[in-house]
């Protein structure tokens, strides 16, 4: 399967996921306990991945698996990132507002592009660096706050813990994404085995969120497993398998293709989005929507077309070979 | 003199130019009749430009100057697309607002490019075409009207007849530019001579724009010679001169650099406008003035540095020439 036609479905599936969810509210409000939502796709893409594994276990040769402690072990860390970074998130929004928050989230790609760089020693042409701070420009431009829109607190009001925390969640963001890389290229073990281990643990710790919230909760509306499908309807289901199945899409990115590539598709789905939601939800489009749209698409091209696509490579170089040698030859034997 | 000295130079005195501007205005009016300030500022140009001609013709070898009429027939062409230009953009103005107005402005730099590469058969690679359109992206997005502004007429409102006059006017603007650059560069004459002719004409062109202004007015405030230096301050004379010297400035950049360093002069200095306004004139700062910058600061970078910059070149060619003989020379003797 090529890299591009899974981040094309993964931006697709990213952009459904936030009409689903708007679809899925009742007069802008859950009927259920949105909570539930992510533990129950870590369980469907467990689902997936076991199906999966055992279909390539019966195959020949069977499936790399490395299944000694001192791998599976690394498996529960992208969720303990996530684990910090929820509650980092948590103590952000104490200091700034909701709008805030979003266009401080551009950061995360800046941040990936970073950590990329720096944990997995992959290296980046000038151009390429360019493109990554014109994605985030580009989606933080398609944010601003449109002329006459009614909540229009400055940017730069919010006391300086709150930028901090962003940026301290803009690294963890991208922290977990480039750990997750590095343990899904670590070796060549199956897919699925890795998805398996990565999915295990990401069902344990949604579940313990679940338990605790019970907990500070005082068990008002119940244990966890009785509020589990309340208030579902099939749009909820929906949004559970398009969360499951993005999920799975990230994972085989993270293995055959790499973060930046995830960062593009994921920037990609939040620009149609906004998109669709003009045609759907009567959303105002804005010249600042379409004015990052280009960007992005500029940012797009920058990134991934073939530098000679790009530049003008000398002329050596693009003419036929022989000639080349031909020439180079020549100057050898005239000194 | 590097031409990058002399954009450079250009940017700073274009973005003096808006703020003296505003500071000859006395409660937020012109004492003065404004339309004297482009006549007076030709005939500064002319003045100028006559004394280095002169100067010039005093030291051997004599300057280059074509005086045949097929040649002098051509400078008033400048000076007439302008004023077509003018009238286009007053009658612009009867549809659309003047924000309006200003945004679409920044279609000049697309057309300019355009204009460019179909007249002056000049070629630009995909990544400088990226980044004309990057400019215009991002002197638009600076310009962005903030949350909770004033006026907040939305910019899909008006008129079809306006975007096609908007449209109209980007063209004329551009082709006066790529028209000038063609005068400039046709023959090796004297840049003094071919400044002589262009400003003889634009003195005249604007003299008979203050009769045109003085039978319309129907002589109320009296001829234009006895309203020319009316309400005139000091800083009105230093308007005066930086215009001039932007023209004199602009003049030299299409004779020995060209139109495309002539869009990112002025594009700047819109940007270095902003910026001063927020000191000079308690301007509140807007996060799209500063994604603007990032935008136009990659274009830059993404125009003028050279490719190598940019990408990674195929190893071949960056490594020691004397070895890539030899690679060539093996591959040539094996086959």
């Amino acid at each position: 399967m090529k890299w591009y036609l899974v981040a094309s479905l993964l931006t697709i599936l990213t952009s459904s996921q936030g009409i689903l969810t708007t679809l899925s509210q009742t007069n802008g409000k859950y009927k259920y306990d949105y909570a539930t939502i992510p533990f129950l796709a870590e369980v469907f893409k467990l689902i997936v991945s076991s199906v999966f594994l055992w279909r390539e276990r019966k195959k020949s040769p069977p499936p790399k698996m490395t299944t000694d402690w001192k791998s599976v072990r690394l498996f529960p860390i992208p969720s303990v990132i996530y684990l910090i970074h929820n509650n980092v998130q948590f103590a952000t929004l104490m200091y700034v507002d909701t709008s805030t928050y979003q266009i401080m989230g551009n950061l995360k790609i800046v941040t990936t592009g970073i950590l990329f760089r720096l944990f997995l020693k992959k290296k980046l042409s000038n151009l390429q660096w360019m493109a990554i701070v014109l994605l985030a420009v580009g989606t933080t431009t398609s944010q601003v706050k449109g002329c006459g829109e009614a909540s229009c607190d400055s940017l730069f009001a919010a006391p300086i813990q709150g930028y901090m925390l962003g940026i301290l969640s803009a690294c963890l963001s991208a922290l977990a994404g480039v750990y997750t890389e590095f343990l899904m290229k670590k070796n060549n073990d199956s897919l699925y085995w890795q998805n398996l281990q990565l999915y295990t643990f990401g069902s344990i710790f949604n579940m313990a969120r679940l338990v605790v919230d019970d907990f500070r909760g005082g068990f008002e509306k119940g244990p966890w497993w009785q509020r589990l499908f309340n208030g579902y309807s099939i749009t909820t289901w929906l949004v559970v398998l398009n969360l499951g199945s993005t999920g799975l899409l990230v994972s085989w990115l993270m293995k055959y293709a790499d973060n930046i590539v995830k960062v593009y598709s994921t920037s990609m789905a939040m620009l149609l989005t906004m998109v669709l939601s003009v045609f759907l939800f009567s959303f105002k489009p804005t010249l600042q929507l379409f004015l990052g749209i280009i960007v992005c698409m500029m940012s797009l091209h920058m990134y991934f077309a073939p530098p000679h696509m790009l530049v003008d490579i000398p002329p050596a170089i693009k003419s036929d070979p022989e000639s080349l040698v031909n020439v180079l030859v020549d100057r050898k034997t005239d000194s």
